[in-house]
């Protein structure tokens, strides 16, 4: 269904294991929902501990997880033993991320044996209602050679 | 010192109690440093579940604290009236964000009556060294007439 | 067939009006191939004036036709009497620009009143075949009661 | 006086010869001011061909003097063998481009084998008043073992 092919057919696995490795995922109650050849979904349901002062999710919750919806997007198409670093990433902010849980769904735009461009999408659920909050686009780099869960050196 | 004169003479009281009503602020840890025209300082010590998966500060802590320092450097320039939105930022992960702590700087480039452009440098402290982790530039919104204690909504 | 539904009747003309008091457009050869409510597609041929080192379209072209393409997709539901500003825009150049022309495609995210947020996607034509070549994600501001034809002041 | 020691002694020869194969900055009548290691100055004068609908200068040209004010101050760093590609950049356009010429000055943030992280500045000059009307912030991307003379290939 993927316009992608994976160069690792274990790429599920490994990006389920390094998404289980990240502390402040679980510290935020964030999950993958669905990792696809070159596409992602986070979730993370409300809490109150993840608000602004307004009562809505903060936008550090909406751009963790658009950064890391992207970054597996991207991290599904890259080789077993390579590692990935987000170089940079815009986020536009489009409506207040008001709901019971907020959904980051990242699509590579461009993958490249370096540069990966991603862009993802982050809607709030409200009951059975999805806005979409905010829209990211973001470039992600492979370290080739530094298998991710080694700990990994930013030379880039 | 600054280059600015606030609007409002109650500006740090007004920037510190809206980051007090940041529930997410407090759930990670971070606190205020300094608040001055234009200026912002927002700090926050290493815990383990700050991290991603090498053991460093997570990607979402470094964009939430300089998109808060961000936040509050403009909204030290705004009037009493008003609330702030983020409307978009870009940020660069230029090192591993390795260290006792976290701390972003946030200036004010261009304020204006509607939208603020605003830099922000984050760097990890370990023991008495920094190291620039990343590099925020970001637009701002006041709303006028929408004291930042009641809900915003964006309408914008 | 558009998503929006256009506040001004005459956007088409209001557009193209607008596009033809740009000189920089006419230097460069760009013209609008299509407005419609929320999307816009300029095009520019190719010539040796528009090229950079490596003799492809320089990257000046790419991003001088997908900001204008985004702000006549924005301005295509701007009231008829508003004027535009480029806010900011952030472009990834995701392979070069070899071609017989250069087409960008902007198609609008999210329109508010103050500011919309908008995508373009830049393509080389080369013979029959087109190629990906940049992706643009832009905010544009409508400043409401400032005719286009003005000379606008930005005191956003 | 600069905080960056160039890797190839060379490097303003080796900057100008590539600024000068650029047929688009002769176009617009753009020529490099200054470069030292890590900084790059590029000024365009004003001509009625370079303005948008209110009779400044573009922000296509704004776009493209301060991406290559940028581009050519990372190049300055980069080994003798080596070409240079702009990856992305994110533009603040923050006051109208009016005035006799425009000026983009570009300083290294971080410089990378890989990739460079660059700010630059655009102002306008207006006799002898200069105003700061935008501020990018870009990745370039250095290809090792890819002379800048040749044709360029972006696999990255």
């Amino acid at each position: 269904m993927s316009k992608f092919t994976p160069k690792d057919p274990d790429f599920s696995d490994r990006v389920r294991d390094s998404f289980s490795r990240q502390k402040f995922m679980d510290f935020i109650g964030a999950r993958i929902e669905t990792v696809e050849p070159g596409y992602c979904e986070v979730v993370v349901p409300f809490k109150p501990e993840l608000t602004q002062q307004h009562g809505f999710f903060h936008g550090g919750i909406t751009g963790a997880i658009a950064d890391n919806a992207a970054g597996y997007a991207s991290f599904s198409l890259m080789p077993a033993d390579a590692t990935i670093l987000t170089t940079e990433y815009k986020i536009n902010l489009i409506s207040p991320a008001k709901g019971d849980a907020l959904i980051a769904r990242a699509r590579v735009k461009k993958p490249g044996r370096t540069l990966t461009v991603v862009e993802a999408d982050v809607f709030a659920r409200d009951g059975d209602k999805e806005t979409a909050v905010a829209h990211m686009l973001a470039t992600m780099l492979c370290l080739h050679g530094k298998e991710d869960k080694a700990g990994a050196v930013s030379d880039a």
